[in-house]
């Protein structure tokens, strides 16, 4: 089978960005590739009613603990950001508008080069990744036009993208960040990357 | 390194179920032993802001999904009981009277006994084990003393013990089911098994 995986994630979500530094070995083992898909779990928890990890008593400071702890068990930089939770909407309408433009001003390979950016910004480098500008900074850095992607951003049919895919991911039955899809079924958390491995391996169970 | 690995569970929990089922292997490859400790949810979650897991909307039908299948994966017997979430206060009891006892009337491994035959009797049995007399007669079916367990329920040494140990699990961080605690660490998640069996191969990271 050769579709590929979906892959929900919220730029603020530590365990996103733990995720989505193993998300395509998993998938590539398998001869899948990767759909990135931000969501905004603002908008979700408002349907699912939740809200951010860290604001729970006890769970907030379990999180808070077992990101640094996960990050060093898969051996990749992690610090938490000075502002958290951040609004991520810029640079997940960013990744709509690199989807609509992709062939046109660039591969397809960037929106992933992108995604990889911007949580090292926010996770590696304590940059504000809520500010507008700090996205397309990240952006410039990776040989993405700012201007281009500046005009993008403004563009009425790049917020609607992302609108609809939110929705979209709560009509899937989404909730939380990450959540891997894979032919439907839905994989909710970073420490689920294994099961997503066995289930491909096998074939579901 | 010889001391016990605690296991902190609510009854009514199907995650803290399929734990039960693989924390002793993965306890024994390590020379621990597994200190079997019953919390109660409803009491946690006042305290943590949380609610039954089924009870969120896209969460909860993520989740009901999301128990069948992890029991599939690691191949156990599993069926969401008619009436669910439970009060697990007289099993969670009949578990503190096993330990005070213990030595007494019977050896320490009827506790693990007892505790997996309650989950049992409520995930494969779909008995209701938030009625005392369900409670009772399990212990009956594993060779436990019914009229002395019923005697201990009601003793409030027994009811003091579990209230002290509920409260000892949210001072200690605890607010969900299963957690395992290795050495002071916190592994929340029924999920999170390989990396405690990890953890205790590597000595922490």
């Amino acid at each position: 089978m050769s579709s590929s995986i979906d892959f929900y994630f919220d730029f603020s979500s530590p365990y996103g960005y733990l995720a989505s530094t193993r998300i395509e070995a998993i998938a590539e083992k398998h001869g899948r590739s990767v759909n990135w898909q931000p969501i905004l779990l603002g908008a979700i928890f408002k349907v699912s009613g939740q809200a951010p990890l860290t604001t729970y008593p006890l769970r907030g400071d379990y999180a808070l603990h077992d990101f640094a702890r996960s990050a060093r068990e898969i051996n990749i930089p992690f610090s938490m950001p000075d502002t958290f939770p951040v609004g991520a909407v810029a640079a997940s309408r960013a990744c709509c508008w690199l989807k609509a433009s992709s062939d046109d001003q660039h591969d397809h390979s960037k929106l992933t080069e992108f995604v990889h950016a911007i949580f090292k910004a926010f996770y590696v480098h304590n940059q504000n990744i809520g500010d507008a500008d700090v996205v397309l900074s990240v952006a410039e850095s990776v040989q993405i036009n700012k201007d281009s992607m500046a005009a993008g951003l403004a563009d009425q049919s790049i917020k609607d993208a992302l609108k609809t895919a939110v929705q979209e991911a709560i009509d899937r039955g989404i909730f939380g960040s990450p959540t891997t899809v894979v032919d439907d079924e839905l994989f909710w958390g970073s420490d689920r990357l294994d099961q997503v491995d066995r289930w491909l391996s096998r074939g579901g169970w």
